[in-house]
């Protein structure tokens, strides 16, 4: 730790110090940090709630994870969850769990890339909680949207005969964190302060896995062409477990096409590198916070002039399974993942 | 640990698991578990958010603070923070970090203790997220409350004529831990498995520290009485940090006097024990949940009429300053807690 103690502070002084230069901006925010609850005016519309706890050591390694990266990340996973909803994020509640590690600029910087992020995406910090912490840096932010109820798209409304669109490429954050592990693998063996690691080429990858945007875009360019998709889910697990959700609460299949899977250059590459199957790491790299949505067939003729999106295969009825169908024409049949993305044993199965 | 592996579920499993009987019943939840985000109606009225971080080793010791009891608490204090802006609770969302030493039993307990509370208070589990901890066990709950916008009571509203008012007694939460803390030090002296704690006669301490309640009762008391506070706070940090809050957002002083203060008689022979002030324990102990409020000085009569209230004070002007009348007529200058309640050194001060 360099810098100034946090107990020189004291709980409400490092409060009042975070928040002091917070300014509401949205005309929904009635009041924010400073009282029991923050107040809101939604009007007629409807209120849309998420969640998400980022733990040290799990979600992330303060090793090569900036703190102000990690500020901005943390608010942009969970706009990401309000754009999925085809809705709007307003608020954010933000609470920290602080060990004695972290000095008062520390945690400035985390708030500075929270901010940064609330600038970008119009989105307004109303309260939270702050703690000592004996292990570690625990982050649990909770944001508030907003939508008109008949634009809110579930997960729930897709049909059996719908296509499935992806924004932008997927597989990207996933081999930006592979190689932060490995320069952190090199940095630890050279034992060397004037170590520099080697990421040249790669910006688009570590770009994706320490600074991921949200598609605001999308959901903006969606309803200006007027398509409310049937159903959609932003891609945090991966595109394998994601698709089994829309599928699952939905009651329909899918057969997803290797081939239509938008890759990045730079992750191709990596995943040469690394020896892995490029398409595994697409489908079950995660944390792209692309969207993947669906919608009706008779739409394809518009889907096909918007730009940034991709069309990776259709829903089947529920008794034909979920499928990913390989460039030789495999069907292997989907599975979900949950806390480890990707086991070694799988990895070196698919190498 | 004892009993099955979180790791036989997986992450989707153990959330299925948890949450498979969860059903809503406020009309204002749209949507709950099982999207990105609830969707939850407040048709016209205002939608407040509170958030809570209670982290293992800060805020809880699983030595003898029992899951189903840690859920309850974990959901009551909330609800508290919705109940001091003069609104009602309706929905939450629930974060959990688990480390490998807890089962799926102990986690389906603190959901046990979660839904026990849900179902007394009225109110909805609409969403979370569950993730794995390298160390300890972390919840993060926000609660979701409505209001009407003229119904709602802020910290800031406190003239400095009013009187102040605090519900029910001070002082007992904090009493319970202390005597927590001791029968475990007993306990971890004693070796043995047979040690039975002494807690014959405190059963009213142990219930304010492990089972505390929200004063639902006393906002439903104000309201049918046509009674809407100027000012209210919860008392959390213990009733001399929070009546600051209210002056300080109201731009008033306060004095507030000894002989007033409401002090259970288990707590009062507890702090004799310990020999400790209990002045002192019902200023700083903190964890108390009781309602701290300000009406104007022309509803005495009124309010006189209210059981389970108590008449501890009045607002004076700001440049008066805030202070603790003692029974001898001493005045002393309230000073705000942070993080550490009682410190040592204080403690054997008052002693």
């Amino acid at each position: 730790m360099k810098g100034k103690e946090i107990s020189s502070l004291g709980e409400f002084g490092l409060i009042d110090h975070l928040t002091k230069h917070i300014q509401l901006t949205q005309p929904t925010s009635r009041k924010g940090v400073g009282d029991d609850a923050a107040v809101i005016d939604n009007a007629h519309k409807r209120t849309l709630v998420t969640t998400d706890l980022l733990l040290e050591g799990i979600h992330f390694d303060l090793v090569y994870v900036p703190m102000k990266h990690l500020g901005y990340k943390s608010a942009v996973v969970n706009f990401s969850d309000i754009y999925a909803m085809n809705g709007t994020p307003q608020q954010i509640t933000v609470s920290l769990g602080i060990s004695n590690r972290f000095s008062v600029e520390d945690i400035e910087e985390f708030y500075a890339g929270l901010l940064l992020a609330c600038e970008t995406y119009g989105v307004d910090i109303v309260g939270g909680d702050t703690s000592s912490s004996l292990t570690g840096f625990t982050v649990s932010i909770t944001c508030i949207g907003i939508a008109d109820e008949e634009q809110i798209v579930y997960r729930s409304g897709a049909k059996d005969t719908d296509l499935i669109y992806v924004s932008g490429d997927l597989g990207a954050a996933y081999m930006g964190l592979q190689l932060l592990e490995r320069e952190k693998r090199v940095f630890d063996k050279s034992n060397s302060k004037e170590f520099q690691p080697d990421f040249a080429g790669k910006e688009y990858l570590l770009e994706r896995q320490l600074k991921p945007e949200a598609r605001k875009d999308i959901v903006k360019m969606l309803a200006e062409h007027g398509i409310v998709p049937t159903s959609m889910i932003d891609v945090s697990d991966g595109l394998s477990s994601d698709i089994l959700h829309l599928c699952k609460e939905s009651h329909v299949g899918c057969q997803l096409f290797e081939e239509r899977l938008p890759i990045d250059y730079q992750t191709a590459m990596m995943a040469e590198t690394f020896n892995m199957n490029v398409a595994t790491v697409a489908l079950n790299g995660g944390e792209d916070y692309e969207l993947l949505f669906t919608v009706p067939l008779h739409l394809h003729d518009t889907m096909a002039e918007l730009s940034g999106i991709h069309l990776i295969g259709h829903m089947t009825k529920a008794e034909n399974g979920s499928y990913f169908v390989t460039r030789d024409g495999q069907a292997m049949e989907l599975k979900a993942q949950g806390w480890n993305h990707i086991p070694e044993s799988s990895r070196e199965e698919e190498a």
